[in-house]
Formats: structure tokens, sequence, C-alpha cells
């Protein structure tokens, strides 16, 4: 007998919880909707080299690559995965939107407001609510170089969360710009940015003395190392231009949280955080993330990609992103049972199985179905009792037996 | 520079096509859930395995396969697919629901009728109307053997082509056993089934004589051959006890369409169609295709699968189901253009970009937006005039200027 699981780190979907999923993804896009953004589409696989060109980080590594088809493959020790491959299912949304907007940039509106719910893909080592397949809900603007792009995309993304039941989230806020020229100035090189960041992004787990042992560990001088940890313990919204010249990045970065701030009227928290690194390497300016009560990762994260689509395209265009991760949000409001419940109008009509009036029993759940509810039909067993018994699972409002039932009885 | 194109054989989905996927998958979705029907999610990737050893038919020759991941590949000349790739995206819904069926049967509703709307993935040539990758809508339920399964199908199926505004339609129906019962009678042995059926498939297109031919090119006596063709044009819901002995697939074929046409009520058609075959291998009863116009292609297509959940499963579990092609809906509403057009309350908001009020801008927008209208921010260009000429593309109801208009301008 064939195995019934779904592959390794993925998993089925069951009618209840995909009644709240779908529950949420239109709630999430009438709200970027109503914002002037709108719906696109991407394949869910793109061709390899396009994928392999990115700064993915890390994720470059967990690529799920497409067997090339209908040509005899050079099958020696020496193939690469080139060789043997084309394709690969994409790993983020912002990517495959880069590229989108390269392809269709002429029909497209100035700036361009997208919406992308989608899933995509990662051959992460599976564990607890860890999947390799997983759904993002993404908003960008492309071809606004103004922090307005970034306030909107704060405030749409914050009236998204806040209209699925979370309050008192927080995003905070860091700039590329800042990270690398203050460990720059702390004595680090060029080369080592990257590395820096890594240790830097365990702050929230280690603290200040494990980020310290580590880098040290590294190998870099302790004096360089303590120079950082100053700043990172002292840095803050009010003093930034003690600790870099750059004016514009102190400008974007306060403006930002300031007016985002006014916006959030208390439902919120918006907060600079220096030690907020986020992965991917195609950042170039403000990077946020979104943190929510008790949980230990983050719902949403985004930030500005302004070299990205220069790639693809013959000019340069400037970019921004936010995306809620969809399964953590899922994950949250399934722990919370309450804000997720809601229990549609759904109620059973049973018939006779042995009776010829299907088009009868059709037409008395389309009288049902004309006042608001969704009917499920039953064929009815010998066992009545027992089968109602069976169908009283939570789901059902009642049930009505047809020719015998003007009312909905409750179970 | 990288190329911008999506994967050969895929496409980009552009915001105006993508708003009206959205409305018309909501409206199939509501139709589909008034029935009673619940909606479940399997993941793209199924095991290779499950793939493979599934009557897939020619699908399986169309597979997308993913390289193994995180172990040294034997890389020899004479590597099977199997020794290279571990899963493979899937080329339909109705193998993952049997595989997903078995693996929750216990927590599941009997009969369980499940909701299935996604995309499946099959290598073909790219061709005009054909994809690699494309959505199907699916319902089938699983556990009852009657034919008042059959029945709700084509009822539901039905009213939710009514609901996206087809009319006119016709439903084909056929039954396995007919097909392979007068094929046998004719004189054609048990191994010949299939190859036969391929070719009769092609009465649409090629006609009788063209059939005839055929068949007599693939070495079939031409007797057998005449004997075939006697039946196929002289068969009728009436005479079905002419050509068949079994009773069972008689009143199976003559009760479900009898009972659709008085369902169908003028609004749709439904005949019985000797010549539909429908090439999945797995199919064991009644099996249904829906047409449309003069379009040359079915845009619904579905039967009974008796056998499959039997493969993952400890006992036999009867099975059908119906799915909507919904790349081909899109493709003639688009067409139907009428149809397709709904213009949303879109307005658009220009804000002069000088001036540091994103707060009390957005806080405007917010109050159109309380009036039911979706508001895109738009910051003011220098030449006024130009921009709003270049905003004029027949998406948006009207315009305001912040801090001058009280009401929504036309272009």
């Amino acid at each position: 007998m064939i195995s019934s699981k779904p592959v390794r780190g993925t998993r089925d979907i069951l009618p209840d919880e995909m009644k709240i999923r779908d529950r949420l993804e239109q709630q999430i896009l009438a709200v970027y909707r109503s914002h002037g953004f709108s719906r696109i589409e991407t394949p869910v696989m793109e061709n390899l080299e396009l994928l392999l060109g990115s700064d993915g980080g890390e994720n470059l590594k967990m690529l799920f690559t497409v067997l090339k088809r209908g040509e005899k493959l050079a099958l020696n020790p020496d193939a690469s995965v080139l060789d043997l491959c084309d394709m690969g299912l994409r790993f983020d949304l912002t990517l495959p939107l880069s590229r989108f907007y390269s392809n269709n940039q002429e029909v497209l509106e100035t700036p361009f407001k997208a919406i992308q719910i989608g899933n995509v893909f990662r051959a992460e080592r599976p564990q607890k609510g860890r999947f390799r397949s997983f759904k993002q809900c993404d908003i960008d603007i492309i071809g606004d170089p103004t922090i307005q792009a970034e306030i909107e995309l704060m405030d749409t993304t914050a009236k998204a969360l806040l209209a699925l039941g979370f309050k008192g989230f927080t995003i905070k806020v860091n700039h590329r710009q800042l990270l690398s020229e203050v460990i720059k100035k702390a004595g680090f090189d060029n080369e080592a940015i990257g590395s820096v960041c890594i240790t830097l992004d365990k702050l929230d787990k280690i603290g200040v003395e494990g980020v310290t042992q580590e880098l040290i560990k590294k190998g870099y001088e302790s004096e360089t190392v303590a120079e950082l940890m100053r700043c990172v313990t002292s840095i803050n919204l009010d003093n930034l231009d003690q600790w870099i010249a750059d004016p514009t990045a102190i400008d974007e970065l306060t403006q930002t949280i300031n007016t985002v701030r006014i916006l959030a009227n208390d439902n919120f928290e918006v907060v600079f955080d220096f030690s907020l690194i986020r992965g991917m390497g195609y950042y170039t300016g403000l990077i946020f993330e979104v943190s929510y009560g008790p949980y230990g990762y983050s719902i949403a994260g985004g930030g500005r990609y302004d070299n990205m689509i220069g790639k693809y395209s013959k000019v340069s265009v400037p970019a921004v992103g936010f995306s809620i991760g969809f399964e953590r949000i899922i994950t949250i409001l399934l722990e919370e049972q309450e804000k997720a419940q809601q229990i549609d109008p759904v109620v059973i009509l049973f018939y006779d199985s042995q009776a010829d009036n299907m088009v009868d029993v059709i037409k008395a759940a389309d009288v049902w179905r004309g006042n608001g509810y969704l009917v499920n039909l039953v064929a009815m067993k010998k066992k009545f009792g027992k089968q109602i018994a069976a169908w009283d699972n939570g789901q059902y409002v009642g049930f009505l037996v047809y020719g015998r039932d003007e009312e909905i009885k409750t179970f």
C-alpha cells in the first residue's frame, strides 16, 4: 500500500482550518485593495538562473529544483544543478515581483502598488511550526523612492492585522545603511558586515554578553566588539547623529517612525530596533518587522530593495515591500481560538435514500439556500438516531428531515 | 541582464484579469459551499512514487519532478528519475484528494464533500490556450456509491456555471462500463480497449469516417470496426439494452440524465454521448463533461473513480468528482467581455509630495474608505495635467486632490 502522508515538511489542511484561512485571506485582501493595491499572480516556478542569481541569502541553499524534461541529461558525476535542472520553486514573492515588474512595466501604473498572496517553498529542516510550503501575503510599492511608500505599507499592513483581531503588536524599524555604517565605524572591515549581522541578529535570544562572546570567538578584536556593543546598548532615535554621519538615513528613520506612531493611535507600537537585521541580502534602506505578544517569531516583515529590479530592467526602479506571514497568523489565531471562531449557518437536509426524488430534495434544499443557509444533503441511514449523533460535530447549526420538518431542528 | 520572462508555458497575471479571477473564484466557492461542500488544501508537491503509481494516463509523461536534496546523487548514465528525484508537482487534484482522504479519514464526515481550488502542473508542449500551470476548481463526494452523488455534483457544478453567467451549456454523459462492454462485444480484445478509446475520442473532430480509417490503420479487422461504428451511430438512451447486458450501467445512465434534465429547467442541456471518453485511466463508472457554445474544448469534466482510494487505504471507498477548468472559463469570459466587466469604486487621492502631512492624507483617505471606496494615494507631480491624463486608464471612477476637492471628480 502506498503511503498517504503528504511530502515531508508539508501538511494537509482540513475543512475547519480552511474556513478560517479563507476568511482571513479575504479580510487581508479587502484591506489591501481598499488602499489602492492591485493583486497580481506569478507562476510558482521560476527559471533556475533567475533564482540562483538573486541575493536570496540562506534561502538559496533551500531551493527545490525541477529536473529538465525532454532532453538527454548529461549524467556524469561532475554534473551541476544547472546541468540537471532548469527551474526551481520560488522561495519568496519579492524576486518574482521584480521579474514581473520588468516584464510588464509598460502596462503598469506608476507607482505600481502590488498585492501578492501565494505559497513559497523552502527546503528547511522540518520542525514544529516551520513548513516547506507556506503562504505569504505581500504588498509592495514600486517606483516611489520616498518614505511615503514605507509609511503607506506600514499603515496598510497594520490595518490588515488590526482587522484580523491583532492588537498591541510592535513594528520594529531599522535601516540597512545605519547598520553597515555603525559596524564599520566600530572598526570592522567591509567584508565582516554580513558575518557581524548574523551574530547581531541573535541579540534577542543570547543578549549582549552572548553576542560579544560569539563575535570574539569568530576572531574579531575584543575592543572592536566592545565599541559595537556600546553602540548597541546606547543608540536611540534621539542620538543617531552621534553614531552615523548620513543625514538621509537619520531622517528616513525618524520621520517614518514618528509619522506611523501618530497613525498607530495607541493600537500598536512603532520602535527603533538596532538589532533588527532581516536575512535577505537585497535590502538597501529601511527594514521592518512586526512582533506580537509572547510569540518568539515575527508575524510580518519587509524593507526597501532599490537595486533588485535593475537586474532585469534597463533602468533601476526603487521598490519597498511588506509581507504578512500567513501561517504564523493562523497558528496564533488557532491558539487564541475565540478570534478564529465563526460558525457558518450550515444545516443538513436528510432525505430517504430509497426515494427517486432527488429533484424534489434538491429543490427543497434550494429554498433554504435562498434564505442564506448552506445546505448539506445527506441520505438517511436505517439507524437514524446513531447517524444524527455522528453528525453532531459542532459544524452545523441544525438539521431537517425532507418531507417531515418545516423548521430547523438543533442537535 | 537576466531575462524577465516567466518560465516557458506559464504566464504572469496582470491586475485587470486578477480582479476578474478573484471574483469568479469567490462566486464558484460560494455556490459550492452553499451546497454543503467544504474546502480543503493539499501541497502542490507529492511523493514521486505516489504520482508514478497512479492511473494518470498521458499526464504521467508530463510530470515536473523535483531533484533530491541533501544527499549525494548517484549520477551515472543509468540513473532513473526515481534515483534523481523524490517528489513531483501534482498533475490533477483527484489523486491528492484520494491521498488526503486516506490520511485524514478518521476526522472527516461520511460522505465527505470536498472543494479543492488550486493549480496543477503538466509539461505540455506550449500552445495557445494551453498552460503548464493552470487552476482547477473541483468538487468531489467520497463515500457515496449511489448516483445521488453524480446528480448532486452535476446540479452544483451547473449552478456554479450559471452563477458565472454561462447559459445554454451541455453536460455530456457516458459510462465507462458501457464503453468497454460495447467495444468488446464488437469483437475487440480486452487489451485493445484503451487504444480504441483514444481513437473514438476524436469522433467530434474527424467523424465516423476518420475514426474508421484510423482504427483500420491501427490494424483492427474492418468488420469489427464496422460493427463498433454501427453502435456509435445508432446507440441512444432508449436502446441501450440492445448493446449491453449490464442493467446497472443502463439504470445509472438513464436515471442520472433524466433527473438532471428536470433540474436543468431549460437553462442547460444534458445529453448521452457515447463518444465521450475522458483520458484518465482511473474512472470506473459514469463520466461527464461540459461543452459550451462554439468553443472546441470542455469547460468542466469528471467521473466516478471507485478504486483509487483503496490504493492508500485498507478499505475501498467509492468516489466521484467534477472539475471546472478555471483557465477556460476565464478565457471565454474575457472574450465575451461584458460578462467580465465590473468596475470597482476606486478613486485616486492626489497629495502634495512635498508636504510632511502623510498622517492627514491617510486620515482623509480613510474617510472615503469608510464610505465604501477603494482609495489609491498618489503623490502629485509638477505637470499635474499630464499626470491626470496618464491615470485615466479606465480603472478609476474618479479622483480627488487632497485639501482642494470635497467631491470626487471624473476624468
